[in-house]
């Protein structure tokens, strides 16, 4: 086997342990954790098939690749939830040593544009990035809701934390943070957020 | 809320079960079973890497887009396995009664979309649904492969059905099919394939 082909080969083996990293957030019906790889995948279709919601006109298909690499570095930087303060400080450090490594085990030329389109989803600057993580914000918010706002009681979180996350949703989408915003404000009431 | 976006996010929602559909292939590292979820995200990610392999051009945001639906009536069906001879006599009922549920969720277009590209998947004729298929049947073999070949020593899989299934893979790349080979005759030596 020539040693491009190999390269992608042990990649693509080698992602197969995001499906080992699990988030806060319960899959719907009260479910277990949920891990990366099946969060990535919803976040895709989600942003397929939502896309005529986005503020501004967007390559899908790159929205939907970013959607699907976005956690690739949480193979060895694990995932950081969204509340936890202390956590965030090292996130950075932890995610960077972690693509350098593993996108390095491809080819020069996908491991840079896998590279560019992780930094550009992390820079939250161009219109595919900032719909990409509205899909992120979205899609745990829509489960999480779905369970009765069970993952923000058990973490006692505040709605000055949740907005403070969410509100950049409305960069992605005006219309979907309505929704969101509707949630949210659905949960308080229901003392699963509190004020 | 109006009823289109109501209709998109209740299909959202729905899909999450998908993650609750469990595979025979198991994660690397002699890991637990798959779900569908993790099999589909894996083979776009996939798909979109390996592309300059197919042997025909394809528009490799549609063989994405297929390779994260393809699976989304096993929601209603369950997972067939390729080898189970009994399951596949009912797979296609099966399966048309899930396709008309899940996706009747959606609005109309996108109903029609999506149903669309699980019927072109199904059909295996256009260059993407070839090249998706490689990687529906590459994903698993791999991984299995990672795992000494255990899932075909559990089933007690002999050659002529790996090959009946894997044989096709050459539809789509023939690059690809020549790992594929390497990779079944290295487990019939080894003896995790019955001659």
């Amino acid at each position: 086997m020539d040693d491009r082909l190999k390269k992608q080969l042990d990649f693509a083996l080698e992602i197969d342990k995001e499906k080992n990293v699990f988030r806060q957030t319960h899959l719907s019906g009260h479910g277990r954790n949920e891990n990366d790889a099946e969060h990535a995948w919803h976040m895709a279709i989600m942003a397929y098939l939502l896309r005529e919601y986005s503020n501004e006109s967007v390559d899908i298909s790159r929205v939907m690749l970013m959607c699907l690499i976005h956690d690739i570095v949480e193979i060895d930087a694990g995932d950081t939830y969204a509340y936890d303060a202390e956590s965030i400080k090292t996130q950075s450090e932890r995610e960077n040593a972690a693509k350098e490594r593993i996108f390095s085990i491809l080819p020069d030329d996908q491991r840079a544009e896998l590279t560019a389109l992780f930094d550009e989803f992390e820079a939250y600057e161009t219109a595919e990035s900032k719909f990409a993580h509205a899909m992120d914000n979205l899609q745990p918010l829509m489960l999480n809701d779905s369970n009765g706002g069970a993952d923000w009681r058990e973490h006692k979180v505040s709605a000055e934390q949740v907005y403070s996350r969410q509100i950049k949703t409305r960069l992605g989408s005006e219309k979907l943070f309505e929704v969101v915003d509707d949630i949210i404000r659905k949960n308080i009431r229901n003392n699963n957020i509190s004020e």
